[in-house]
């Protein structure tokens, strides 16, 4: 950590600074820089806030070094592992499709069987949905994880659905494969913790104004309760654009493939919100280095009881499929992602 | 309801787009617009979700009208009341004080005595605290709501504490007087409803990248569980500006007053997380029309655990309450806001 | 154009609304929705203000219908030529490259064939440019565009440099094939029409907080002054993240490429700001639909004058011109794109 | 300056890091730092791209130290003087008032007449308008000047008005006495440098996507060429919310004061866009600090041809002159604001 100290701050005043650096337990080392003084401090800042040290009269502001995540970026170079699928770090992408929510039985197992034929290797589906409004439909709730067990028994593919609570966790792990937190609950750290106390992969959605760097914190969360196995997933931010629901941020795909051996996976349907786009940006997403996808489809789209503006059919599920394998071939026999994430460096004013 | 068609629909299409209406048992009027024809649809649309009308074959676009949030857009028109405090509608400014965390036992009686004689009428403490590392300081949980507890006991002063879990929740009911969500959980509806279901007042605090519909429909969500005792918080969203730690948005502060009859009062430590501009936002804030602040007070802003860097003292939170009352007393004689909020059209494209 | 009338607002009202529309010349057919009755209003409404509109008394609100672009919305299905190069339509994916600035001779020339030898089919390099700080290198200027002449001369490269001002335009006229437009003038409206009145192709790039629409209404004044030559560019937006320099928003390719024919390039350097991510998101914007690529090579990135951080070796361009290729033969068999782009539909409220 | 170096850098490539910037010319200091050596660079930096040092071998990062706007920072302490008007650094704060676009010579003098009676010291009135459509109304141009110059002549108030290109200014120059700097036109470099060889003050507006920061740059341009006359003015930012124009950022406001010498005013017009918001959002702006508003005043907003939906009446004109005087007597006493505005520290990512 670096003080970068007031203008001109008199060697007296430098002095009081070291002391109060000594009392907090740690060593400082001052270099006369013109016109501000700086210190360095070295021992395991992480132990007290760093505002103990910005707050020293003095002090201009704190230079923070060292690795913010140290459970993410020290993650094993190992992909995510669901039933027989493998995701990330090399593996082949994966594509995970079913509807926004579980409307009824028919429709779900529909879809299932639908999605499966056109190349999904996973399910998913909504039973319990977040909605801005309460006066949207909120989900079917546990007996959409029975449909949602009974279609993985019937078509083998493991299921991942949302939970928002505690209590909807708990119920959950008895029907899911995979727990997704979504976007609204990113910051929801009691949330995250209960997720890592569990035995199921987890896939982390990032909040819709979620800094990358806020993502892997949170990822962090999971981590630090003692669950692993976290794939992450942009579904888009929140920007001033308004024709696209979300602003699809494919670069941080790339970025966090650079910062992390975590599998990244895109969701394209909430990124965009619009069907026009969700090819086009499934493409771009593999192309991008992405692990896979996770697409809303519908066997009518145009009956679904929520976001149907974005969801596509299996007949179009089934040419992205075609896509994501023919990009990740081109592709296929280069290196894996190095094992040995960028060293993360932030640094903050104080 | 007013559904755009595509462009020189044919006659025969449209007729099948007012039969696909009247199936779903609504009536339709047709305007024959060039080029594109218009079809206003009457009844009760919010039965059913809109998507199952911007999905009929021929339709380019829904525009909807009416009020999103009923309960919020009918709230009375009537302070929400904490003790003997008023908040909103009319009742002068009120200033809620005291540390982000509650430390220890000592700091936050000598806060809270402080913050007292500096004129805040309530006393906010951290017992649970949302961090975005893991490894900062998370709160004294049950400990610090006693000592919250006991801190109303010597001074009178009324306290609000933070929940972020339903767990927390049931426990925070024994000792608070007021609940707060904060922004990391302004779209946790679960959270939402289950405060919507206790009978203390709820201070709900905008999300960090909520538009003013998604904190009104937050809101809702809340009142709708059986709750009208919202306090609406404006505490800084989520922009491209780095000095400040967020943006404070006063125009919504002003935006909501016509919106609504809920109190709306503003978090400056939050909003702009430095301590040289909280003076100048707070009294902006209350000239904007706030019903109150928020406002983090720390004995020793150095000492502070967490959030140190926007903490100020007893001394210069007692010259903002000056401030508030000075702002208040100039424009007092005016009118108190209307109890008619205007009308919420909003108009999706589909 | 649609006008909401006020809740409930009384028939002789709603009869000045109208009488107010027809004395500006317009025709006017009334719904009587309950609560808010509508207007609807024929004629060509472009010819006057909306505001003449929403400011009727008794009006809430105006919902406008109808192309907000139309020479842009009726560009003719055709790339845009530069010498014997083509872009956009269906034509080959272009790659251009070059120094952010133009520092010298040698390097230009250097710069050039080496751009050259990789695969790239024009040649960019900054004359003037445009610096946030006055005190940053600002380019060579006439030198400069003397320097990219001859590089012509010597590598039959067409070169593409910015302008942004009508003097430098007119200095670059003799000099440049292809005028760029920057970022920080995609509002520049006077610039934008003196370009407009040029024979030379112009590239776009949007504006750091442009919305799809601010670009194409961008593009509608080149093309209303007379030049139907124009190739827009995505280089990213400015949004809450800072670990890129700009948020890349390729949803925009994928939906102007819907919107309108003109070709959409994308600048992956400016995009990301970060040469680990430059090669991962030229794969993305080709997927994603892009008819080309600008990108800045330096021979010694650590050398470079000016954007250093962004800038990869003639090596690495190599290797994108090579992935450009594959994808795009990848896809090339499918049909061009529409040459009838969707309607645009845009409503405001007043 | 500090590098900070590669995690264990051995000592040999250290010493290589060293003589690379000795031969740059610069002094280093190594600090021995675990797991990131350090090294501190002194001499002139900024005469060379910082650039330089991040890509020398084995530099991870740069953290820069020091003002970046030296001019800007180091403003005399005294206002902007307009005529007899003073404008900042403890004068009273000014209104200035107008319609957004000359429309003809009767409204203008008529509006001139009504701002001045309500209080206005100063006039404004679009000559030539940045429109986002090349379909919208884009003022009189020089006909509008002569208007204006003739309503400074009846009524005495200095003029202010928008120039978007050099050749603009020309004209201008014989008209004006305030040189309005566009939103639009913030980052244009080419019209800053020339305002700045000019005698008169200039109003240089926020733009709507540019930090703190980039508005001092910008300052800093104008200063450079030699006018140290310059008026910053916040205008509200382009953010994800809707509901209002723009995000007005007061906080801005604020923090400018602390940052520069220079005047701050406010644009509640264009920062809210909505004319319910104009009064309470310019209470606000006076009581964050600001130095003046700038307000568009229509004699019939409804017939206004350009920004209606923003324009107040010169009644309401008169109120909200009336609450910024009262409200700066609140705090008029306090000492003016400090001539030692803090120093500006930045660091950046390599």
């Amino acid at each position: 950590m670096i003080l970068v100290l007031n203008k001109n701050l008199p060697e007296a005043e430098i002095a009081g600074v070291v002391s109060e650096i000594e009392r907090l337990g740690f060593s400082a080392q001052v270099v006369l820089n013109q016109p501000n003084p700086l210190v360095f401090v070295s021992g395991d800042v992480k132990v007290v806030p760093s505002h103990l040290f910005s707050n020293i009269a003095g002090v201009e502001k704190v230079m923070k070094l060292g690795p913010a995540c140290p459970r993410v970026d020290n993650s094993e170079g190992r992909p995510v592992v669901v039933g027989n699928i493998k995701i990330g770090y090399g593996a082949k992408p994966v594509v995970i499709a079913g509807p926004c929510s579980v409307e009824n039985e028919e429709m779900l197992l529909q879809t299932a069987h639908a999605v499966k034929v056109a190349g999904a290797v996973m399910l998913r589906g909504g039973a319990f949905k977040p909605r801005t409004s309460p006066y949207d439909f909120r989900g079917l709730g546990k007996q959409a994880l029975e449909y949602l067990a009974q279609a993985r028994r019937q078509t083998g593919l493991p299921v991942v659905s949302e939970v928002m609570s505690v209590e909807q966790l708990e119920i959950a792990l008895d029907y899911v494969d995979v727990l997704q937190i979504g976007a609204r609950n990113m910051y929801n750290y009691e949330l995250l913790s209960a997720v890592g106390k569990t035995q199921l992969p987890v896939l982390l959605k990032r909040g819709m104004s979620a800094t990358i760097n806020d993502l892997l914190q949170a990822a962090e969360y999971i981590m630090l309760a003692g669950n692993s196995q976290v794939i992450l997933c942009e579904r888009g931010i929140r920007t001033f654009e308004t024709y696209t629901r979300n602003t699809l941020d494919l670069s941080a795909v790339a970025a966090l493939k650079t910062l992390t051996n975590l599998p990244v996976i895109v969701d394209p349907s909430h990124g965009t919100g619009r069907k026009d786009l969700i090819r086009s940006m499934s493409r771009a997403a593999i192309a991008a280095g992405a692990d896979g996808l996770i697409i809303e489809v519908h066997p009518q789209p145009m009956r679904a009881m929520s976001d149907a503006a974005q969801a596509i059919t299996p007949v179009e599920l089934e040419k992205i499929v075609m896509d994501t394998r023919k990009i990740y071939e081109l592709f296929s026999e280069e290196a894996t992602f190095s094992s040995a994430p960028a060293l993360s460096l932030a640094s903050t004013v104080s």
